[in-house]
């Protein structure tokens, strides 16, 4: 049995043995950078536990899980840019420690570096992966592009919320399920129940993020309680809160979202107040059960006699009860 | 025989028909603009040349060839923003139509898009042509860095500035040529010809750049003339400029670089003054001949007897003869 703890630490062997480029270093330092901040690096873990389900040998799915997880964070070097971003993982932005430019030029480079990854895929699976990785690395682009355009937005439904998630975070993490098997020589009916299972799940994580946000354990989340509801940020909840709100309840929303200056902490509860008396957190739990249910499901079909079977959904099983 | 004429018909044809992507329309608009601009689509015609030479078919050289004018494009939308380029071909830039955050994120989905087409390569040289466009793209994203750096130092040696155009510039014209060597199926000798032969050619015109930006025809050179000197650009000729100029020469030419105000005309004259006592046009004109030389001698020994060779060679000269 090969348990994550061990192909974790094969990952960081590689990450640490790996190197994006030299000169110039205003280039390449960046990169090193971010990729030092760590992060839970459990895309490329997916990659590598699905693919050990159908061969054992995982040391060939080790550089497509890492261009997964180095894809990953050139999203977030971009994404920190267009959001502008002060901190990442606690540390300064590439974008704040050096500068924009800094930021566009080395994220295009890591780009280049995931492809570069990539190519260590077997000569007869290579155009395959390359194809589903492109579509997914510009569904992940359409989906960053969607949740900027609902910023400006008052009217994003339930319906679309779910689906700039779904290619903002879930394909990814579809892709990185689908990834392992593609490599481990999996069918197409398995490939496509492992992308099924990470495309629900990342879903489910999605919305459990912006359920933390405001219902989360303070000592254990690790951010500041309701910061989503001090930005006005269109999380699930309060999507589903404007929508459900009537009378009242609806002009002290609205009341909260327009005012410009206020106490943060009585923005917090008063709006956490609204979304109690409207039901959102119960609703909201039902919905991110409906997507991990769905997820789990598409890993119990998988047919396989395979241990590494169990190993993956007891990974993904922590993932789900993960509490910050 | 087949022209270039009528191979850039069968290339806009192609550009015509290819769609980068429908929603979010804010994402994929800039990308139809900027590829609207229109430019001499050279680069894709280097590739479908070569590969005329080595095969009639150059339908599978279509698609490769439009990567190569997608991927220049990204990095045209890219460098814009870094260089806060207000004009792209006459027209407004990308970031300045709309804004950076569109362009960071429209760029990097054109770059996704150059990968999309090149996955069109034949699976038995897919891994070959990714990875020599993994290596060029890079060193364009390393070259455009460098070009950064350059900005403020004064110590830039020619050696260096060499160095970097063949990075932002040369090796992207080298790669051209190279893949519609590959498509085609030449053999490694040529290939390396035809990528050294770009390569050469690629300094040349950048060199000529420069050159015409102070001694071009003004009614032949579409922009302003000395726009370079009075924007201290670190031009070739500056670089030389710099490094021989001595006593009084060197004390005027120090004086016009540190000047905040001036009269344009005033300044391109005098610096131009100093460039002519320096000898810099002849010494700029001899390099730029050399460079020619080198690139046109690599496509003379490519061993073919086909004629499309000619084709190449004449199609090379009239950019090389060009004066805007």
């Amino acid at each position: 049995m090969i348990q994550p703890t061990s192909l974790l630490e094969k990952l960081q062997i590689e990450f640490d043995g790996h190197s994006y480029g030299d000169a110039p270093v205003e280039l390449y330092e960046p990169i090193t950078y971010i990729m030092s901040l760590g992060g839970k690096r459990f895309r490329p873990l997916l990659t590598l536990l699905a693919a050990s389900i159908f061969d054992t040998d995982i040391k060939k799915a080790l550089k497509p899980a890492m261009a997964v997880e180095v894809f990953h964070n050139f999203t977030l070097m971009h994404d920190d840019i267009m959001d502008r971003a002060p901190l990442r993982r606690g540390m300064p932005t590439v974008h704040e420690k050096w500068d924009a430019n800094t930021a566009i030029l080395s994220g295009d480079v890591m780009l280049i570096r995931a492809y570069d990854l990539l190519l260590d895929v077997a000569q007869d699976k290579l155009r395959a992966v390359l194809n589903r990785f492109n579509q997914t690395a510009a569904e992940v682009c359409e989906g960053q592009q969607l949740d900027m355009n609902f910023e400006t937005r008052w009217d994003v439904t339930e319906e679309e919320y779910i689906g700039m998630i779904r290619l903002k975070t879930s394909v990814l993490l579809g892709f990185a399920l689908e990834l392992g098997g593609m490599i481990a020589g999996a069918d197409e009916e398995t490939t496509k129940l492992l992308y099924s299972a990470g495309e629900n799940m990342g879903i489910g994580f999605q919305l459990k993020d912006d359920l933390l946000d405001v219902y989360g354990d303070p000592a254990k989340f690790g951010k500041q309680v309701g910061g989503d509801i001090i930005a006005n940020k269109k999380t699930f909840l309060l999507i589903e809160a404007l929508s459900k709100a009537e009378g009242s309840l609806k002009t002290e929303l609205d009341h909260w979202i327009s005012l410009e200056t206020f106490d943060n902490a009585e923005k917090v509860a008063a709006v956490t107040g609204i979304y109690d008396a409207l039901g959102i957190r119960t609703f909201t739990e039902h919905k991110i059960n409906e997507y991990f249910s769905r997820g789990m499901a598409s890993l119990q079909q998988l047919r396989t006699d395979s241990v590494q079977k169990e190993v993956l959904l007891q990974f993904v099983e922590q993932l789900v009860a993960r509490e910050k």
